[in-house]
């Protein structure tokens, strides 16, 4: 079994109003130190294999189908073997 | 300038309809080796400080008021320095 840890983020360019809502929040209870916020999603996909060559092109595929927009967004993943 | 990479999961015990919601879609893409599918959040935050005690303390702060709700969820996160 196979488990792979997904980040997916927006473009740097891409506004990110969730990020600016979180910042002003923690601002609001006091985190003047905080400069910038970005929310971004992370998946964990168990997926049923022992080939990590294969795996990996599965989950850039699943990135690129349903995972991530990637007109706006970008993502990341490392794979590692796990216990079933 | 400190970065602070978060991750916010739903606890193990904590049903996830989103990540069951994800799962259902890639097997209907025809993803029949995905076993499992959990979602959470990926937050960055850049903290204005070089001190990495307080950063750690402020950070865990901010994870416990605001970031994560841990009835359900937990949080982990990391430090690093980044340029300004």
């Amino acid at each position: 079994m196979i488990l792979a840890k997904i980040h997916v983020t927006l473009k740097a360019s891409v506004l990110d109003p969730q990020g600016e809502a979180v910042g002003k929040s923690l601002h609001a209870l006091g985190y003047d130190e905080v400069q910038e916020v970005r929310v971004g999603k992370f998946i964990e996909v168990k997926v049923d294999t022992a080939d990590f060559s294969m795996a990996k092109e599965r989950v850039r595929e699943m990135c690129e189908k349903l995972l991530a927009n990637t007109v706006i967004e970008k993502y990341s993943f490392e794979l590692a073997e796990v216990a079933e």
